[in-house]
């Protein structure tokens, strides 16, 4: 590490994502100037956050506590559990939905050429929990890419082996949606999904 | 301060700017999947410099130490001065041009409305260097806004009592600007003043 110790934060404010050396600089002068007491506060939680926070160990999302505070809630309904790639899916769905469901996160996606195995992405956790009979549905809310698909499928296999329902979210047009900027594979799914009225 | 840490830490990062609350979440996710090395070392090295970092005592530029690494080095000119308004203002010239006189930085512009005084913007520091008979040039290149103007005017006024010659950054058309789009009073006082050839 070398340069004066503003070209130092400079420097280290390019770790954060789209920041290059522009708006790092625009980023450390502003702190400078403007800021420095919202700066310290937000350099100590993240210093605290990247201490503390892990994964739950019921739905692998991050938590700092060993439960995150959907799978210690006695609210959430036990019997229903939706499947998703990311912690930030599951952000996503809490501010959208009145969904009173759990969780399962699997932090990845089956990609046997990347080398992710089942047992990667907490297949094994997933089976335990279908297993225990407290499961009615899982609901599929993964990426259609094809590790997503892929995914999808595997833990359909296992939710039907301990005769829990699947289901998948509906795909296509998003409401409000202008059809004319619609990507072509989107409107094809949509319309080969049309359902009666 | 409430919430989950991870709400924290989204809720911290909306003080850098520019970040509203979707890119505080992207930021907060990214740093917590991919790189919490990196955004330790950023939060150390931000702690560091809002503690450490203050204005050199000659030219009130950002640094950390007594004098910037700019007027402490003997190997630039003492006798040119440029005075600007902002420590990004020394950056933007080091970067750009290959300047190798020394620097004055007022830290704001005059505005008597606004309550900013001359002594505000460190024109007592900068009447005893002009009076020291080490400066024979000064260089303004303040804003042209009305306050940038009402500084310029004072520091000439402050540079002419005590025999330094004043001059002023050019404006006009920037290099590869199309006249098409400049803006009307970049391009009225570019005809006005234009040189001849």
């Amino acid at each position: 590490m070398s340069g004066t110790l503003l070209e130092q934060l400079v420097d280290a404010l390019r770790c954060l994502p789209g920041v290059g050396p522009k708006s790092a600089q625009r980023i450390a002068f502003h702190v400078l100037d403007r800021n420095r007491a919202g700066a310290k506060h937000l350099a100590e939680t993240m210093l605290q956050a990247i201490e503390r926070i892990g994964h739950c160990e019921d739905c692998r999302t991050y938590t700092e506590d060993r439960r995150c505070p959907i799978c210690a809630s006695d609210k959430r309904d036990n019997s229903v559990l939706c499947i998703v790639e990311r912690p930030q899916d599951v952000t996503a769905i809490e501010q959208a939905a009145e969904y009173r469901g759990k969780y399962f996160v699997l932090l990845g996606r089956l990609s046997p050429l990347d080398g992710v195995r089942p047992e990667d992405i907490g297949m094994d956790l997933l089976r335990q929990r279908l297993a225990s009979g407290v499961i009615a549905e899982v609901i599929l809310a993964v990426s259609t890419t094809m590790e997503g698909e892929a995914t999808a499928h595997y833990v359909a296999e296992l939710a039907r082996a301990s005769n829990v329902r699947v289901s998948r979210i509906a795909y296509g047009v998003p409401l409000g949606g202008e059809l004319e900027y619609i990507d072509r594979g989107t409107l094809r799914h949509a319309l080969t999904s049309r359902r009666d009225l």
